[in-house]
């Protein structure tokens, strides 16, 4: 039986043994009084990195992206964000189920951009009819369009659009970090010109728990609330805050090995006529693809699941891998080679 | 200065002075404990015509759909409806903000008809990652695609899709009895696939407050009570809904005049090349219609409002008549005369 | 067979002829698009009688106290009322349902009157564990305990209460004509001190429908918004609010004549050792008793009933009485010889 | 410079090696996935000690608490509960924020208990004025009331009150080790009658981080769709789940020691006039006494920290000491002879 290569997403992460090795002797107090000195200096270590006053521990990217929500618009507003975006179809509809926010989607280009007009369009008028818009939301980089990378000036023009109508922008930057290693920026670059930003450190940055939202300290306040409200507010965080600061410390500068590999890997999959790849949009650790009739989703990934190699599903013809610290590059040729026994 | 003709809606029509001399004359009692007769009485009438087993009245259409929605999906549940649908753009958000549901639009075509595989994809899976599909809705006529008819056939296949998945369907059904003229058939042939419909009394109908919702009993049940939690629960409201019974009664047949009058006006502004129209969606009584540069909606609805024409505004460019008991066909040639001096 | 007598409510009350002329003559126009100058008129008189900047036409007592609880205070922030308030215990719980808004009732005295030392503990502090405190809601006259009057006094001293902390205050004054009528002074004296004040057409005043909103124009113009939200916009209101104009012009000056009827009965109620009954809380048009074992409310409700008496059952032993325009002092007359038969 | 002793909350306890060492080498897997072996051994083991079908891991015991009401009662219907329950006062309104549930507090007794006519009264009919009931919660032990204990029969009074009117009871047991253990009793017991329990690790038995709710396997299911929706869903969770398989394992057994200690520093207190202290109440770890004027709790508080020794202030005479493992009876002394000082 070989070992099992789980390519399923970058949050199938065990963490590091540096990681367990904080988590071991972390110094901790009870975050939910803000007194656990450990997540103090990850949210100051995470609002530094993003170039944000202020920054908020939580247990997970869909707690970040809802406390953003929470904070930053009023109850009961639109909120304008991508037909494609996790927010919208992959996080149970909080924003709207827990915040009363309807959504109003627009389009997603192959990229995973939005059109900066039809964003203005869908802004409500102050009309009686419509709920007041109140958010617009981005995703960098973007899952569902292939991890593929905003621009700093991509993300200024949105963001120029929804505040010259005095609305507010929240960035679900889950894998902001990918996005900046993949335009060799930082990532505070990225976020510059939105309100607030989440970003994970469960995913390509391989610690177990947590995301962080940073913002400025009002706003971030409001979040600490809502926090609470949803059952957010944890003890001695402390213990999970650790391996944070290790996987911000550590885990950053090597995401581009993440790169190579999926790059490596898509081009290897982009040889197979049964394979459809877009490979302009593998941009950096996630390998959407096709695969063409007679073969199935389901069938291909049960191929590979009896080679020890898991991959996501997303549809009756689309698949997922993505690379993360866990795998190596000889775990992408060892992909590949089963590749070549399912496509060839 | 000229009198007035109102095409702005077919909600801008007064009440008949039949209506007015059954309101003055009703029978009320408290409807709150639902023991007005002539509420009674319209709720049973309005059933019968749509062929549904109950019936409950209400103040607007809007909480007609709002309260179809609360009775029929679990809270929290995902809607799905078309993108150009009034529920969706033009009643604040209702279902979202206050049933927490969040909106699935799936392109609405030309005509407002859904796609049913369009449909079929947008049913989330069971995943933690999605709000469960609580609702499908669908508008007939469309408001937004011109007033345009969807065909019993059409309705039933949107229907077949939901209900294989066990997921109930309301119609809002403001202009139902426009659609039903339009194609020539009773009403109920268009309510018949649906769980609940809504509609209006007080568009084309030209009562004065009002629209009912029908469906099975125990959904009507719960909607009465979301009705009073809403706050739309009223005292003696026989004397509104006495003016409902004449709109029923009376009304109902002379709705092919309007659909005349509102061709008749389409085509006429179809000859100029200022004006774009889509005559193929000019099915009832609404007259969509584009005006080129550098004419502008608002510039041009100045200029009818001159004359004493008014119409509404839909867009920079897009414009908007309705035509309605009120409006005669001489109305409609004093429309076109100003027309003639604007667009020629 | 004689004819009945229907004490169950004031809301019992149907049409006066007078106002039946009034919505058969009324001046109407869109009142969704707030174009209905009969609408205006009653808005605008309405808001003359309260001392308040405006006002809003609502469909019924309970969608008046949502709208202004929706407009005064933020979301999700916890409502301090009296824990015998229709507001808490009758309105299918709608601020909480609608606006999740936590209730933390404090407790009525006899006399409907807060304590205002439990008013301001009740008040949270800013602390994440709490909701922070957005409404105080008071009732006058006070339902439940007996249709009793808060004097200017006592609502200037729990307003400052809530003021002191920034903190708005709504008055559900239904039946506020009636607490004014019992202390002589106008019913803007009552409101002096409060934010909003919403007033029913539909009890004492005898209107068949609707209810009004006062306060400042800011906060009527967002609870404009609102009543959109739920679906009380309504087309040619005017056809009510005419009945309203003549609610307040004509209804309001003879409500002591219900008052001296209630205490005829209650009066006539006490000499009964099988009723006990508070004369002290019988200040308006209501009189609650008990009646005692082995007598039951059910069981005297029937017995009424059989005489072609209608009261209101509030609990195993509770009853209620309501006098109004269409009940003379014959009528209580009447009731007294039935009662006799009963108690005696 | 003393060490410090923090009494403030059993909360306040830093992981024990043995916890430190099995965060570090827990195996893990994706819990959003429901895959990591050490949640799914905890989720188990928690189970079999609360006599239930199924468990579920979550970051807090709010919200254990929110996604039980979410599970269990219907959107919007009405939450009996003590009126100085935790989730009343202490956990934001989240029941009523977020689910939208109207709050009926019922007043708990000196020991927390709820008198079962009290519940029962408190429950409305099937009535349009009124939100349905939904659910009963209940407290053990009791915080505000100071620890106090509520017996299995007790429990399972009140259970049959609210099961007979088909009302499903959720027992916050936040504490619910420290009861079973004052009363010498297995837990499972204390939860035998109701239909979910949620307990803390994070407590008195010093798990850094996590709670977990105990359910039938239906109803733990929906409660991991409304973790998920709230952002409560964690990655790698094992490694805190760790953590809390050892406090289940260990320190469970330990917990009279602590009541030993509150014991004993309860009876200190009480010998000074300056203190009030219900001594009868003082059931487990929790110590919450009264100071009498001119002493505040703010004063008494501050004049502790001098000395190193942290309560927590409860309100102006108010405050609270509690116990827990890394408090020893030594400490407890130190603590008594600074009470010397400051009340003799």
């Amino acid at each position: 039986m070989p070992e099992i290569i789980d390519l399923r997403g970058d949050w199938a992460t065990p963490p590091t043994p540096a990681m367990r090795r904080a988590m071991a002797e972390a110094e901790v107090g009870d975050d939910n009084s803000h007194e656990d000195p450990t997540v103090i200096r990850l949210e100051e270590l995470s609002a530094e990195r993003m170039g944000k006053e202020a920054a908020l521990f939580v247990p997970s990217g869909t707690m970040g992206n809802l406390v953003s929500v929470l904070a930053l618009a009023e109850y009961g507003t639109e909120i304008i964000l991508g037909d494609k975006s996790h927010a919208y179809l992959s996080e149970a509809g909080g924003a709207a189920v827990i915040g009363g926010h309807p959504f109003r989607p627009v389009p997603n280009d192959r990229f995973g951009m939005l059109d900066p007009t039809s964003v203005e369009e869908a802004i409500n008028p102050l009309d009686i009819h419509c709920a007041r818009t109140g958010l617009l939301m981005l995703e960098n980089t973007h899952n569902l369009c292939g991890g593929t990378v905003l621009t700093p000036q991509q993300t200024a023009e949105l963001c120029a659009v929804a505040h010259r109508h005095g609305i507010p922008v929240h960035l679900d930057g889950s894998r902001i970090f990918n996005a900046a290693a993949a335009l060799g920026i930082p990532a505070a670059d990225l976020a510059a010109h939105v309100d607030t930003v989440t970003f994970c450190l469960s995913k390509g940055l391989a610690a177990p728990v947590g995301s962080v939202v940073c913002g400025p300290a009002d706003v971030i306040e409001r979040a600490r609330q809502k926090r609470k409200l949803l059952g957010g507010a944890m003890r001695q965080a402390g213990v999970i805050a650790a391996a944070g600061i290790v996987a911000l410390e550590q885990m950053v500068d090597r995401l581009p090995e993440d790169h190579a590999n999926a790059r490596r890997l898509a081009e290897g999959l982009a040889e197979y006529p049964a394979v459809e790849i877009d490979l302009e949009t593998v941009q950096t650790n996630l390998v959407f693809f096709d695969v063409r009739p007679p073969l199935t989703a389901e069938g291909v990934a049960a191929r590979f699941e009896e080679e020890g190699i898991r991959c996501s599903v997303f549809g009756p013809r689309r698949l997922r891998f993505a690379t993360h610290y866990a795998v190596s590059r000889a775990d992408v040729d060892r992909v590949l080679a089963v590749a070549r026994q399912i496509f060839a």
